[in-house]
């Protein structure tokens, strides 16, 4: 199908579907679940063919295992669709309203963005999550999961799309892209997609975020930080360091620079030196960090990399405020850490560095939806409007304003003798 | 002042502006107001010279007057300071508090957006506004008023910054930029600035648009309806199409299309054509609205058409659903109006309508900050995400994630054996 189309055909449906009620919604995704678990054979024969060809083309162990969608991952897919019907209907929702004079009532009432493309990683679990999300939230979606789950993504999609159909959903809210050459075009349709959310690799989101004038929420690097403050306690900050780096170390979230303040770095830089050696973790340390342990020098460049490995880099910073700085100069404003016993320091931290999440004592590894129970999580945003950190399902929202009068007009409230607004909260 | 290091100057005041007390930032707004009062002699020498030169180069009376800052405008100014300082602090307020576990805290704090670049007209009140909703959100603010008022803008810009700096600002947090070729390079910053807001000619803005990967908050086209229902009360239809389309014409809320239910035309089009040909509006229709009334013939082009003039386009439809489509396909997005005593109806068209404001029996002319009671005005939004419509001072407001632990690490919460969150909101 023309992506043009596609997304036309979305955009047709998405102001429809941002009108229906919520049981509608809700009762799509029970149509939905059951749909999945009736035609279990089929999506399982599906992800079997693409099991094959990833076996054929040698992909690693654990990308086999994400893309892996046998009964116990639909169950729990099916389970998640249920959890996620469990929750209020987002759309709707008076957010505020005023009274403007008598008679005219100012309401601002949250409803869907409209129509959201996502581009996501070969787990065909995805796919059910971020489209169910998309119906819950009353917003159409042009989905494209990787290449790898194209069997299983297009009998996913199909069974979802018949299913809601059935339900009652007006057509078309639903559309997968197949190729990259789809998810180009789709990125030159400002005048039809409102949002696009790209998961996968940091080079992969930095191609979409450079090659399309529609917002993009989700995050590129995560290069964040554990600062140890002069006040710390030892054995915590260890304990922090070593699970924001070492709990999963490729993922944003995962510490990549490691700041030590001067006054305690003779006292705390073996004890971590042991600890990652333990856990074989490499360290590239400044030109004070290796007065005190042995450590590949660290260049200009171990500042600005996210290594996604098992690399740490260490500096040694005199004070609190270079600490803050370098943050906020090589940070990606994801998540950053103060181990600190001093309150006033921590509030100085916290106040001074800019970053999505900033955390004090305890792991950077916290940054997540399902950790914030935020319920299902959207993705993780570095950008500075519309959601910030773990995004949940308030990121697909927008807002309306419905004013409703009964005959006013503006002359009568601006010149001489015009009338006063009363600018009054409705209870 | 080179652009890159102005903003770069507003980036480093920018983390520290964001942690200053509301008091600190309330105190300095006190004291702009004092030196704007203090220097008046000084800040009309200057806009005389601009309003001279504006003289010489015809420029318009209305702009003119726009230009003018005198006295009463100075005292006008310093009381719109007055009412920002009495204003609630932006800065820091919890948004939600939830326990993840015993000792686990997670709070998501309204914190500023960081650094904003504003290009508005040549209104030296303007100039001053922005600045100090900047101020009061504790953002950095990089500033571009219209070539007309130059030297006005110097003037006030140099007094605000020296007075914030006695009030104990950080310095750097305010920008004057001076030429296009300095807006220019502003767009190109998109690693400092966060958020531009254009103010200024549809062109001008769309310019703006599409030549930044900075995010945008404005409005391009104001493309806005009136829709006369079937079941409108017609004395009151003509009442609010013409203050919709004539209250005041050069602006994006006013109307510019009249969607005429096919039922009421005889009878409704007679009494609009009185009532705008006594305001000197011209009328294009199409060809069934030419059976009722003497119109010039209205093309495809006047569906597309922010006049900004005294004209109005007036299309007959056959029925509710055909005025949203129309709506939906050639509206902006900006407001649209629905005339109709059939509540139902009225429900259809509002939640159909895919659009910031929608108004029910009043004019489109409502939809502005100040008559949505929002304090002061950022801006008009057409965007999906962040804000939409009038945007009061929380479209200049962000929010980070504070977590605060003891010593809590992220593998004690996975695997077998694993500790579970307890998600309880913190009252």
């Amino acid at each position: 199908m023309n992506i043009q189309k596609m997304a036309d055909a979305a955009k047709a449906a998405s102001t429809r579907l941002a009108a229906t009620d919520g049981t509608l919604r809700d009762n799509a995704l029970s149509v939905i679940a059951k749909a999945l678990q009736e035609n279990q054979s089929e999506i399982i024969a599906a992800n079997q063919r693409d099991l094959e060809n990833a076996q054929t083309e040698s992909l690693s162990a654990p990308l086999l295992k994400r893309l892996k969608f046998d009964e116990s991952k639909i169950l729990e897919t099916c389970e998640g669709l249920e959890s996620l019907r469990r929750l209020p209907d987002p759309v709707g929702g008076t957010l505020s309203a005023t009274e403007l004079d008598q008679g005219l009532e100012l309401y601002k009432v949250s409803c869907p963005i409209g129509v959201i493309g996502v581009i996501f990683e070969s787990r065909p679990d995805a796919l059910v999550q971020i489209s169910s999300l998309c119906l819950k939230s009353g917003n159409a979606v042009l989905l494209k999961g990787g290449r790898e789950a194209a069997h299983t993504n297009k009998t996913l999609a199909a069974l979802i799309t018949t299913a809601a159909k059935r339900a009652g959903i007006p057509d078309g809210w639903i559309g997968l892209m197949e190729t990259r050459t789809d998810v180009q075009e789709l990125l030159g349709l400002d005048h039809t997609i409102d949002l696009i959310i790209p998961r996968g690799s940091n080079a992969f989101v930095k191609h979409i975020m450079d090659n399309t004038s529609i917002p993009v929420l989700g995050h590129a690097d995560g290069i964040c930080h554990v600062y140890v403050d002069k006040e710390a306690d030892l054995e915590m900050a260890i304990r922090i360091t070593v699970d924001s780096k070492c709990q999963y170390v490729s993922v944003c979230n995962a510490a990549e620079t490691l700041l030590v303040h001067a006054d305690v770095a003779q006292d705390f830089l073996p004890g971590i030196q042991a600890a990652l050696a333990a856990r074989n973790v490499e360290i590239r340390g400044c030109p004070q960090t290796a007065q005190h342990i042995d450590v590949i020098p660290a260049t200009e460049i171990d500042w600005q990399t996210e290594y996604l490995d098992h690399v740490l880099s260490i500096k040694i910073v005199p004070g609190l405020g270079q600490a803050i700085d370098h943050i906020n100069r090589y940070g990606s404003g994801h998540t950053d850490v103060i181990v600190s016993q001093n309150k006033q320091r921590a509030d100085n931290f916290t106040r001074l560095v800019d970053t999505a999440n900033v955390m004090l004592n305890c792991s950077s590894r916290f940054s997540d939806g399902f950790r914030y129970g935020l319920g299902a999580e959207v993705g993780i945003s570095t950008n500075k409007i519309h959601a910030r950190g773990p995004v949940g399902m308030e990121g697909l929202m927008i807002y309306q304003w419905r004013l409703k009068g009964n005959g006013h007009i503006v002359s009568d409230y601006t010149g001489p003798g015009s009338k006063p607004f009363t600018h009054k909260p409705i209870q």
